[in-house]
């Protein structure tokens, strides 16, 4: 049976999930310490603008919200209902909201199929009311969902970080809730993200089909221990990737990853081999780690798509010059020389110290911006050049010190060395947007010196390290032959 | 020949290079912009309570301190000459140097053996002055020396790390000067490093020999381009690890690598296998890129040597816990069952939805401090357990909502916050140092939350990610096959 894609978001079994008006939570009280209280507090911590009807047997009021004694009691019938309840009475009360007109449902509670044998029976019950009543359901065992952009996070931990646009599947619920740190320090975020639990109805697929259709989503990113439908798994991508790329992390090719997923989501998780045979045919790309995941939807979603594998790089240090070199032929990227002409042109800007073979190592600049105007833009416009990697060292303190000793007033120093970090950073954006070549940056430097979020504002991505930053090159490389093989799909 | 090992830390070239009570200082003026200057403004400004002769034709005053028209005017002789002057004058100005009775220098002038053939003329006059009057000499085009112990910073750059363990040499500065922000978020720093540039004279094995008699030193850490002494290199290698672990990363393998470094320090890179072999043979384990470099000596130099290679994974999420069970195993890594004598310890602490299998799976925990004293105190303890790896998470903002939920005062949360963490802290290093075994965190956070700070103060380390705490440890445990080897050498 081959794979039908919806022809509209709204068809997908997730849009209401994702997208409610209204919401019947089922499992908060006033006790802070119960699991379904975070979760209905960080609905209405975020800001989310729908109606919230918390259900509970006693309380008249629930976390400042009128309480319904039971699903029937509210006045209109809910989008969703979100169900955080010991797992003997799930069943009983997913019916109710079937019978209350109900057909959209999170059902956090676990002690589902992921326990063994008991579990699987409660789990077919599930399956056998929601079927009854036409519910879809996302869950059991899950975390729920962010909606970032319409300020809706039904998860027991704060989203922190800004809505983004990484469209997020996830067979672990962790990777939905615990990276919102993770990603701010890079100004990174999700248009939407999905913890699947066990997927007794919504699966990996089902998100990837609602992703696709999302307006915010730029790039998807799958967290994945088993995939339960490959057929279908591999014709949608197939799909898909000639108009968004698709990133996958697959845990549970070792033995131990295979024992620890198959305790987690309760699903037999498959060789390693087959799983990379599996995202080649499908043209998913795969990433090695979660940061590797997050890298290569950060360049991906923020990139144009480079015309071949060519990697100028740029770089005032000669150590940090050869460590990227080394990165770039490691990940498998090649590194052209420049153009007679671009040579000659640098010539004027480039000590005799430097060099003008591939990395451009510029030594020391009279003018610093020079290396964020004239040289990247010399770079960039070369015939050989597909992608320029510019080495960014930018520690405040130095900054300081150089204005400091310009003889300028400490009160000015943080406002200029601002100012100063601002220009740099346009004038590399008047680049990136003259060309529609990638230009990528990478740091040593932590995060939290506040600069390198000034630089990423220009729209250039600054990876943390070399390494990571030729990883990811390759991956938007990747993708262009991808696009390129399925177009005619 | 075979390599002679120095007897103790004053025969090394090094040792007045590294702490001299004096220093003759050749091209600061009072002109900021000069690099000289720069400098000379990173010795006086670390704090360095040795005497400084600024040396220059005109000013009476350099930075503040008397200047002297030449370095036969200086009142005593200095320990150490610093020389950032124009190529062509550096071997005259060396010559004086000799003729004062100064026995040691730091050439930080290029333009000699990198640059081609007329370079490499001035670099043999150099060597031969230095021959004729006895002067040890690092360089020439390197960038310097720290030795933060002695509050000394030879480099241009601003040295805000901690004094550390880290003994660091270097074929590249930029290595030992614009890492101070990186390893400051992790707490470390280094005990000496040291930039080496086209070593004329003192080269990378002699720093070695040097940083194995350093008492500040752990561990020691090498930026290797190429290897000039290969013999005595692994000769020497193999006679200190034994006592201190060598860690080396190796730049130039690739053949873009290769020619990077070529034009960068005038030598010529050998391939990828070569080197791999002679780490090997010289039981210095090899990191892949410079993140690792440092994770490596992070984990080295906090950490007791572990019993074997069997790894248990404590986690209170199930994603997490996969994906670090795939990471160790793809690092080699074994990942055992617990005794049953633990398993039932443990049944009590763990609810039934967790995992006893390794990972641990704690899902849920009523009391936060089961995490960080009961369940590793028992997880360690299992004869099973050669090295412990826990899963962090500790995001400001949950635990602020966490204590605010508990009705605690807005101003007293970040109090109460820090002295939580400071209470799990103490609870995990009491453990610590009651056995010993390798106890290494793991976190997707960022450092600038300050929370995982309070943690590694306890003497923990806490690494970024789960890919890079496994390789971490698979260093360790190398490192524990290595000392082995060796020992009866």
């Amino acid at each position: 049976m081959s794979y039908s894609m919806i022809k509209d978001i709204k068809e997908s079994p997730l849009y209401h999930i994702l997208n409610p008006e209204s919401i019947a939570f089922f499992g908060a009280s006033n006790r802070f310490t119960a699991m379904g209280t975070s979760q209905m507090v960080s609905i209405l911590s975020l800001g989310y603008e729908g109606r919230v009807y918390p259900i509970h047997p006693r309380e008249e009021m629930v976390q400042g919200l009128k309480a319904y004694k039971n699903v029937m009691e509210i006045p209109d019938v809910p989008d969703l209902a979100v169900i955080v309840l010991p797992t003997k009475i799930v069943s009983s009360v997913l019916e109710e909201c079937g019978k209350k007109g109900i057909r959209h449902a999170i059902i956090i509670s676990g002690g589902f199929k992921e326990i063994g044998e008991q579990g699987h029976r409660l789990e077919q019950e599930l399956i056998s009311v929601s079927r009854r009543y036409g519910i879809r359901m996302l869950g059991p065992n899950c975390i729920g969902i962010v909606n970032p952009h319409l300020r809706l996070n039904t998860t027991f931990i704060e989203y922190t970080a800004t809505p983004g646009f990484i469209g997020m599947a996830s067979q672990s619920g962790s990777f939905i809730t615990q990276m919102s740190s993770y990603l701010s320090q890079f100004q990174l975020g999700f248009s939407a993200g999905i913890s699947v639990g066990n997927e007794a109805d919504i699966d990996i697929v089902d998100c990837m089909d609602y992703l696709f259709h999302c307006p915010n989503t730029k790039v998807i990113g799958l967290y994945i221990e088993t995939i339960r439908r490959g057929r279908e798994f591999i014709e949608l991508a197939r799909k898909i990737v000639p108009h968004k790329p698709i990133v996958a992390f697959y845990a549970g090719g070792s033995e131990a990853g295979k024992r620890a997923s198959l305790s987690h989501t309760g699903a037999l998780a498959g060789p390693d081999k087959l799983y990379d045979g599996v995202f080649r045919q499908a043209g998913v790309i795969r990433a090695n780690s979660i940061e590797e995941l997050f890298d290569f939807c950060w360049v991906l979603g923020k990139c144009p798509l480079p015309g071949g594998d060519r990697v100028i790089i740029q770089t005032h240090s000669g150590g940090p010059g050869a460590v990227t070199a080394d990165a770039c032929e490691r990940s498998g990227l090649r590194l052209p020389y420049l153009s007679p002409e671009s040579e000659m042109q640098l010539s004027s800007v480039i000590p005799h110290t430097g060099s003008l073979k591939n990395p451009i190592d510029i030594t020391f600049t009279k003018n610093p911006f020079d290396y964020f105007s004239t040289i990247p833009g010399i770079l960039i416009n070369d015939e050989n050049t597909d992608i320029l990697l510019i080495y960014i060292l930018m520690p405040s303190k130095t900054i300081s010190r150089a204005l400091e000793s310009m003889g300028i007033d400490e009160e000015q120093i943080e406002k200029q060395a601002h100012e100063m970090i601002k220009s740099f950073s346009n004038s590399l954006n008047q680049i990136f947007n003259s060309v529609k070549k990638p230009i990528i940056g990478f740091s040593y430097q932590p995060r939290d010196d506040g600069l390198l979020n000034i630089m990423e504002q220009s729209g250039i991505p600054v990876l943390p390290g070399p390494h990571r930053a030729a990883r990811a090159i390759m991956a938007l490389v990747k993708y262009t032959h991808i696009r390129e093989r399925y177009k005619q799909v």
